[in-house]
């Protein structure tokens, strides 16, 4: 046995199990915490981080890691040991980086930016937000300068989110995308009347909705053995092992789209986690490798099979059942039309699979120019209706429904967002390999059946975690580098025939 | 201002912090988690506790603690900080005392210990269970010896729960108390159609328990910013901070009591607990004094106040209107006997407040024959059953509803048990002295009004924390020492009208 590597796999295990222990703090404090609880949680937050932070970065540690990498060095690369040396390398190199300094000034820009946001937002005035967004700018410049970089500030704040994937990659890939997509998005808005979603504005009871979110988040795999589903105003999904995945989402009475598709779309992110490989237990490996991977899982439950009709061919019978009012007398060809409307909106997170995209391209790219000091905060309103006006043929009324929408920008987290856009790619090109290598699938998914599906996922992506990066495991999935292609091929069968172009 | 002694509450609130964390790990285990997420979570309070446990008992601490002792030695004694380095003082001595081999042991032998006691209860034999009693009296005898002990084994066990109370207090006490309430309960057997409890034996269906449930605890004073009640299948509250204290019961259809009572004992705790003086916060000095003060504010907002007839003349209308075709028909005098009907039991959890000390008394007893080698594992089913028939004239017809019953003698906490009967006996004595210094107490409490006596719970007894211990509680709030005299005087008051004896 490796002794040193088992010394160090043992405080793996402890640093994680203070992560995770976080993890359940967090979920609390959106899910069930008393309001008053929240200073409480706060205090506690702060000292798990602390002492996460101080073992990790001890001498002690880097020591361990030195002399386990050394026992290990001739494992092969795809060996569990292998993988988490390379990872924890990494991640140990990032995390020394960090000074106690920054962290605390992080911790404290970020609170108050989030209040300045909040109140920008209640009064619908960006002046507020402005000050703390240049602070928000500066910790993102000083963040990108601490980690170092080659060629652009913007790549280590990218690879914090999407490791192995360089700004210029992602810029490329958002090009091609942002000329196709335009076109498309123009043609449907010619035949817009074609498609009618009235019918998912209806009455829809939520114990009723909360019912069949649970019977078909399970009929897809989400195991509630190992999860639960709760209520949020946010909603996400977390995990405090393989064996503990919870997901979360809204009810609305009167619209079945958000909790539905919500809910669909977390349970997507349940899946990958509970899909991880027993092996990775207690250690950073048992995770989605990238927010840009960990997206094109619940894409492609919410979408590419959510908003099929195959899907709903089998499921629609029961929906019916369960919403006999609203439904009744509705076909599944037009419930299918009903959950497949694509309309340019304000709002992101309401977005349709399509114009989702344009959201996220305008703020990659407003990101870049703030963080190279191209764009002053002060001019970010402007820049954002301007953009917005380009790519989707609409300007938010207010900021609010605007530049002010999304918390992200409370947080020097910049990099972030593009993920959500690479999630969509990603879940495409998945989807493209696995029917290409097993045809079966389509045939299964033309009749509701999703099991072969989600067995190749698990096969090719939810086992590994973070064994690979994500520039690994498409090319190991797919046979190719990440592009917009099987995406747009998808968007243009489906669409075209929809909408008649 | 006190550099140490500020270096020292620094440490104190990390510590604290972690045990808090662990807290609410553990109300989630029993609220909320998946039954697969089990070992996850055992790992994570595994590694909580070892951290703990390691900062606490690092050289470093001590080193603090005397400095910090040091500066504040000329602070009054019931300032905070004198009050803290007395509480820390000791509790170290303790953490100290206990080897990480006899930790290591203590937490296999719990888990073997509880495996085997859900078996033996399953299958209903003894047999199962009994080696691994046997190996939790040697770890309690263990125990003993490692805390250390002048005149009874029996003193530093009961000290961990009771601080400040000896054996020879609680069996001086518990003997006066079964002198005088055998022929209580003897009395009343012979009485005992006068009171008829059918009415709380009808349909309650249990959303309409869980909306009163809500309202009778708010009306109490439970703070639901602060707090919240959840399901669970074994009741308790627990507390993160004074500012996020939780409270669980669980629902029966066809018995209102349970869950009625099960909230109002909780809010009781949980009361003391919302009560905590903010300066306490994010020390251990945040907390109950002992286990039986502890009970003794459960059982003074379930019993004296929420069985009293004052309480109901209240509350009853509302509750009426609630469950129509239960109560419809009631006067508040019937449904006042039917929540106070005295009737010997094999389950403590399920005794009246009379009857309920018998089962403590039994345990405390047998306990201590354990303890001194007296009386041997084997020989427990013959020795409880005797005892109930003494105490209670009842014997049980299985072990599982004999010596079987509970938890706790899966691990080694002897002296855990007579908190509860001393509860009773401090909530009788509280309320005499709260009554004598401000006779309005009487007068509001005949009208349901319960602000005056909450108000004195909480000057008395709530917002000290753990400043004081429990006999210096009694002594400060009542001006003598705990006695069985105010419990048997309020039982023989309230029983003696309704039993006519």
């Amino acid at each position: 046995m490796e002794k040193n590597y088992l010394g160090l796999l043992e405080k793996v295990n402890r640093i994680h199990d203070l992560e995770k222990t976080a993890a359940v703090l967090m979920w609390d404090k959106e899910t069930y915490m008393p309001e008053k609880g929240l200073q409480t949680r706060i205090d506690q937050l702060t000292t798990l981080d602390q002492l996460r932070h101080e073992l990790y970065t001890s001498d002690e540690f880097g020591e361990y890691l030195e002399k386990a990498a050394a026992e290990v060095k001739d494992f092969p690369y795809n060996s569990n040991e292998a993988s988490l040396i390379r990872f924890i390398r990494r991640d140990y190199a990032d995390e020394k980086k960090l000074t106690a300094d920054f962290v605390k000034r992080r911790s404290e820009v970020s609170s108050n930016a989030r209040q300045a946001w909040v109140k920008a937002r209640e009064e619908n005035d960006f002046s507020h937000f402005q000050p703390w967004l240049e602070k928000v700018v500066e910790l993102c410049q000083e963040l990108a300068e601490l980690y170092g970089y080659k060629d652009n500030p913007y790549d280590p704040l990218l690879g914090k989110f999407e490791f192995s994937m360089t700004t210029a990659d992602v810029k490329d890939i958002f090009d091609n995308l942002k000329a196709e997509l335009v076109p498309i998005r123009e043609a449907i808005e010619k035949n817009k009347d074609k498609v009618d979603d009235s019918l998912v504005h209806q009455n829809f009871p939520i114990e009723k909705q909360k019912e069949f979110a649970r019977y078909i988040t399970s009929s897809i795999g989400y195991d509630y053995t190992k999860g639960r589903l709760d209520t949020v105003v946010h909603p996400f999904c977390t995990n405090f092992s393989q064996y503990d995945v919870r997901i979360t989402t809204r009810w609305y009475a009167d619209f079945l789209n958000p909790a539905l598709f919500g809910a669909l779309h977390e349970s997507g992110h349940g899946l990958y986690e509970q899909g991880t490989h027993p092996d990775l237990y207690r250690t950073p490996l048992a995770r989605g490798t990238s927010l840009g991977v960990h997206e094109s899982q619940s894409r492609m439950i919410e979408n590419i099979v959510g908003r099929s009709l195959g899907f709903w061919k089998k499921h629609f019978p029961k929906l019916q059942t369960q919403f006999p009012q609203a439904l009744e007398k509705a076909t599944v060809e037009e419930f299918y039309q009903g959950i497949n409307k694509v309309q340019p909106s304000f709002i992101r997170v309401e977005a349709d699979e399509l114009t989702y995209n344009f959201h996220i391209i305008l703020r990659f790219e407003l990101e870049q120019e703030m963080l190279s000091g191209k764009l002053a905060a002060r001019d970010l309103p402007a820049a954002w209706n301007e953009k917005m006006q380009n790519l989707l043929g609409i300007t938010p009324p207010t900021d609010t429904e605007g530049c002010l929408q999304d918390v992200h920008w409370t947080r020097p987290g910049f990099g972030y967002f593009p993920t959500y856009a690479l999630g969509n790619l990603y879940a495409a090109q998945f989807y493209e390999a696995a029917i290409s290598q097993h045809p079966n699938i389509t045939t299964d998914l033309e009749s509701g059946n999703t099991t072969s599906l989600v067995a190749w996922l698990k096969e090719n992506i939810h086992q590994h975690g973070r064994k690979f990066t994500p520039v690994e495991i498409a090319e190991k999935a797919t046979g190719q580098k990440l592009s917009h292609e099987a995406f747009i091929k998808y968007i243009k069968t489906k669409y075209g025939k929809l909408y008649n172009f």
